[in-house]
C-alpha cells in the first residue's frame, strides 16, 4: 500500500504495456479491465465475487449516482466505497458521456449542460466544477475530467469545435479538481479519428498535466476498423509513464486490439450486460446460451474455466434458469464473463512480461475462429 | 453419514420435539425450515449462499420441474441434486398441490389429474404412480405422496370425500414407490380442520406406514388461528417417531407456533418472495425497506444478524438498490430472510433441548410487538 497515486511501468512488448498503478486502496494490475458498478452494484454480483474474479478496479457512473441516491447522500453515508462495499480502488466517470446519451432536454453551454433526469424527470446541471464536486463526494479514487464527447460520424469542425471546448473544461477540471494526495485526476484526450486534432488534444492535456490520460470519443460507434486506426497512433501522444485509459471498450477483441496498441485500462458493461441476455464470453467466443442445442448438453460452457458456473453446472442447467428467467441464470452468466475478462487481462499481463504477446494474440485469435465446441 | 433414513427424537419441551433426521446426503436437524427451490433454483441465490445460511435441506416443486426443464431431462443429467449442484437432502413435493394452483383445465378422476401446463399449455397427466416416476427421477431425498388438497372453507362432506381419496393415493403411492433404501416416503394427512376427519385420515396413513407424514391441507386461507387450533390436535394423531412436517408454513410466528405443538419440518416460498419484493423479517418484526424512512439510514437491516446484507449494508443503501430495480436487491434480502428464518430455527431447536421454550417464545414475541427500531 502507498499513500500517493503513482504508476510503475514494468514491461513492454512492441507498443504493449504491462504494469502498477499504486493507490491507497491497492494496487491496480495493468493492462486493466474494470467492470462497471453503474448504480453502485456490479449487476447480479456481490462485490466479493466481484473482486473474486479478479478486478482490481471497479468503474462508477457519476450521471446515475448523481440522480439517485445522489452523492450529497453517498457522502453523507461515508463515501461510494463503503456504500457499496467495495474496498478497492474505484474509477468515476464525469457524467458527460451519460448526459448525451441517457438525459433528456439537454442545453449545452460553455458554462456546461443542463438536463432532464431519465428517473424523474428533474432538472440538474453538470459542469466541470459540479462534475468534480460530485466525483469528491462519491470519495472517486480515479477521477475523470468534464468533457464533452461527439457522437461518431461528425464534420472534423464540429469535432475540432468539441475537442477545443473540453480542453478548456479539462483545466477547469484541474483547477477544481485541486490537490488531493492520494487521489488521482485523469484528462481526456478527444479528437475523434482526426489525427492532428488528436495530437493537438493531447498537447493541450500535457500542457495541463494530469495523473492519468484517457483516450475519449472511440467506442461511439465508428466501428473496430477506425477505433484501432486510431488508437495506431493516438496513445502515442500521451505521456509514456502515465496510465492511458480507453473509455467503454469492448468486446473481447477490441480489448486485445487496444493492449496491443499501448492501452493500459479499459472498461465496458458488455460481460455485465451480457450475462442478463443469456450471452456468454468464452475462449471459443461468444455463446448464446439460450439455443435449444445446450438444452441436453451436460457439458460446462467452457471445461477449461474456473468459474463458479463452469465449475458446478452443466450448459443444460445454464440453458434451463434462463429459459425459466431466473435471477441465478444472470448472476452465473455475469460472474462467468467478468471471471472470462479478467483471465483475458491476465494472460495479457503475463504475455507482456514475457515478451510473447505475439504469440498470446496469435492463440486468441485462433480459438475463436474454431468457435464454440461442437454439439453433442 | 448414514445409508438409510431414519429419524432420532433428541428432546422434547411440551409437545415440541428436537431431534435429527439422518439421511445419506446428510443429517437433517429438527424443526427444519426447508428453502423452496421451485424450479431448481432458490431464487437469487447461489447454492453455497443458502447453505451458509444453515439450510440443511432443499424443497423442489415436481409440478414446475416435470413442466420445465422435464424430469426424464434432470435425470439424463444426473438427478436433481447435480444438475443444481446442491448435494444435501432435497424433498419434492408430489405436484398435486400446484397442478391444483397453477395449471389450467385441471380434470380429476380416481385414477389421477389431467392438465394445461402455465407455461406452454401443453398437456400433462399426474396420479400417485406417475408422481412416484417422477419423484424418482428427480432423485428426491424425501419423496412426498400423490394428494388432492382442498381450498378451504369446503363442506365436511367434500373434505372427507377428497380426504379418502388421498388415503387410496397415498396406498398407491406407497406401493409405486416401492422399496428405495436411503429414500423416504412421507404420507399426507388431509382433513381440513375436522377432528374426526384428520384421526381417520391419520389412522388410514399409519395403517399403510410412511417413513415421515405431513399435515397437508393446512396454511390454504383458513387463518393462523384455526391452523392453530387443528394443530393443537393433528399432529398427536401421528406416530411420534417419524418426522412431522406441516407443508407451506409459513410467516415467523407461523412457524414457532407450529413448533410449539410439534412440527418437526416446514417449507414456504415466503423468505425468498419477500427478498424480491423489497420485504425483510427481523427479529423485530417486517421491514418494508422501500419505504423512504431509510433513504438516509446508515444502519443496517439488524445490528445483530450476521448475514451479508446486515453486516456489509446500510438501509440506505438497502433502499437504493431497490428503488434502482438492483437484482442485488433481491440478492441481498432474500440472503437476510432466509438467514433470519434459519436462525429461528437454530434458536428453537436450541430452547427446545433446554426446556426453555416458553421463555423463546416469549422473547419472539415481545421482540416483535416493540417494532422496527425507531426511525433516526
Amino acid at each position: 500500500m502507498t499513500e500517493t497515486f503513482s504508476f510503475t511501468l514494468n514491461a513492454t512488448d512492441g507498443a504493449a504495456r504491462t504494469g502498477v498503478i499504486h493507490t491507497p486502496r491497492g494496487d491496480i494490475r495493468t493492462p486493466a479491465f474494470m467492470p462497471v458498478g453503474t448504480a453502485a452494484t456490479v449487476k447480479a454480483m456481490m462485490p466479493d465475487s466481484v473482486a473474486a474474479t479478479g478486478a482490481d478496479i471497479l468503474l462508477g457512473n457519476t450521471y446515475h449516482l448523481m440522480l439517485r441516491p445522489t452523492a450529497e447522500r453517498i457522502a453523507h453515508l461515508g463515501g461510494l466505497h463503503r456504500f457499496m462495499n467495495w474496498n478497492k480502488p474505484i474509477l468515476t466517470d464525469s457524467g458527460g458521456f451519460q448526459v448525451m446519451s441517457l438525459s433528456d432536454l439537454r442545453k449545452m453551454s460553455e458554462e456546461g449542460v443542463t438536463f432532464a433526469s431519465h428517473v424523474d424527470g428533474s432538472r440538474h446541471f453538470l459542469s466541470p466544477e459540479r462534475s468534480m464536486e460530485i466525483q469528491r463526494l462519491l470519495g472517486s479514487d480515479i477521477v475523470m475530467a468534464f468533457d464533452e464527447c461527439p457522437a461518431l460520424p461528425a464534420t472534423d469542425e464540429a469535432v475540432a469545435r468539441s475537442m477545443r471546448m473540453s480542453m478548456r473544461w479539462a483545466q477547469r477540471s484541474r483547477d477544481a479538481f485541486g490537490d488531493r494526495p492520494g487521489h488521482a485526476l485523469f484528462g481526456i484526450m478527444q479528437g475523434g479519428t482526426n489525427r492532428e486534432l488528436r495530437e493537438e488534444s493531447a498537447e493541450a492535456l500535457r500542457q495541463i498535466g494530469f495523473d492519468g490520460y484517457a483516450v475519449g470519443g472511440l467506442a461511439v460507434g465508428e466501428g473496430q476498423e477506425l477505433m484501432f486506426s486510431t488508437l495506431d497512433y493516438a496513445p502515442g501522444f500521451l505521456p509514456e509513464d502515465k496510465p492511458r485509459y480507453l473509455m467503454g471498450v469492448g468486446k473481447p477483441d477490441d480489448i486485445v486490439g487496444a493492449v496491443e496498441r499501448g492501452i493500459d485500462m479499459m472498461d465496458c458493461v458488455l460481460p455485465s450486460r451480457s450475462g442478463r441476455t443469456g450471452q456468454a464470453w468464452t475462449r471459443r467466443g461468444q455463446v448464446n446460451i439460450k439455443n435449444a442445442r445446450h438444452m441436453d448438453d451436460p457439458r460446462p460452457l467452457d471445461e477449461h474455466c474456473s468459474c463458479p458456473a463452469c465449475r458446478n453446472y452443466s450448459r443444460a442447467y445454464l440453458h434451463h434458469v434462463f429459459k425459466a428467467q431466473e435471477i441465478l441464470s444472470a448472476m452465473l452468466l455475469t460472474w462467468h464473463n467478468l471471471h472470462y475478462y479478467q483471465e483475458l487481462m491476465q494472460g495479457l499481463r503475463d504475455a507482456i512480461a514475457a515478451g510473447r504477446l505475439n504469440e498470446f494474440v496469435a492463440q486468441f485469435h485462433a480459438l475463436r475462429a474454431e468457435g464454440d465446441i461442437e454439439p453433442l
